[in-house]
């Protein structure tokens, strides 16, 4: 695409951006950002809340995060779990105490804003128990839903034991 | 955004491809495509033409694949692996005999078309060697770039043996 075509295309975007803020103030809605600022702010701020849930024990609070969808996909190894609550069982099962939750830190994220609507995220992820510290890194993918941003996909490794 | 504003973008965005592609004629040059359609089919292009290149051995056609860039990340268990030279060494390294590259498969191909600048690429690896099967996932993002639609960041996860 040319330039000067993105250009304004970006001046539109914007425009319409303000528009919606100005909207929603009247309809009492939060607005969904979508400037890139605006985009790594809302972001980070849905990672944090995931892992002030997981460290409370609530892993249904935790799975905000994730887009409610059929399609939100989680992959790990050589696994792909598909679907919200797919994923939800999946966590549920696999942490079924608070000892093996553990303490969680997610760190080092890096923010990409890919469009108005997608944006990456590259962070590390670690966790804190008595028997272990299993950590590793993760790759979101984040879409503008009518919720707020949410995670579409996942995919988590671990380093090796 | 609200949908006719997209809509109209990606009409604008279409007329804007067609122009390029008539340009591209007359300036002899390959068009970069950017409708959803083309955008799988020249991402697919790129991952077969990887494939294929490691399955003769050279790493080095491999990692056309990938931006050229210092930006260009490579994520494994808990390693990030900064600057296509950097990816490139490590590839180097790891596989330095023919026997360790063994038999690439990339399978399970899900690509999704995030902007025209920007795609995400879910599939499966899986190497056939004479000592072992490893294989896994990797999720790879894609952008568009002067080159052609290139690498910026590949994630991979290996099953536990």
């Amino acid at each position: 695409m040319p330039m000067n075509l993105i250009k304004s295309f970006m001046i539109v975007a914007a425009t319409s951006a303000a528009f919606t803020a100005l909207g929603s103030i009247t309809d009492r809605e939060t607005p969904i950002p979508t400037s890139a600022t605006d985009i790594g702010t809302s972001v980070r701020a849905v990672i944090k809340a995931q892992e002030a849930a997981w460290n409370r024990g609530d892993i249904d609070s935790y799975m905000n995060a994730y887009a409610h969808s059929g399609k939100t996909v989680f992959v790990s190894s050589d696994n792909v779990t598909r679907g919200w609550q797919t994923v939800r069982d999946r966590y549920k099962k696999k942490y079924d105490t608070r000892e093996k939750m553990g303490l969680l830190t997610l760190s080092e994220l890096e923010v990409t804003s890919l469009s108005g609507e997608a944006a990456l995220v590259l962070g590390r992820w670690s966790l804190k128990r008595k028997a272990d510290n299993p950590h590793g890194r993760f790759t979101l993918l984040f879409r503008r839903t009518p919720e707020g941003w949410r995670i579409v996909l996942d995919h988590t490794s671990t380093a090796e034991k």
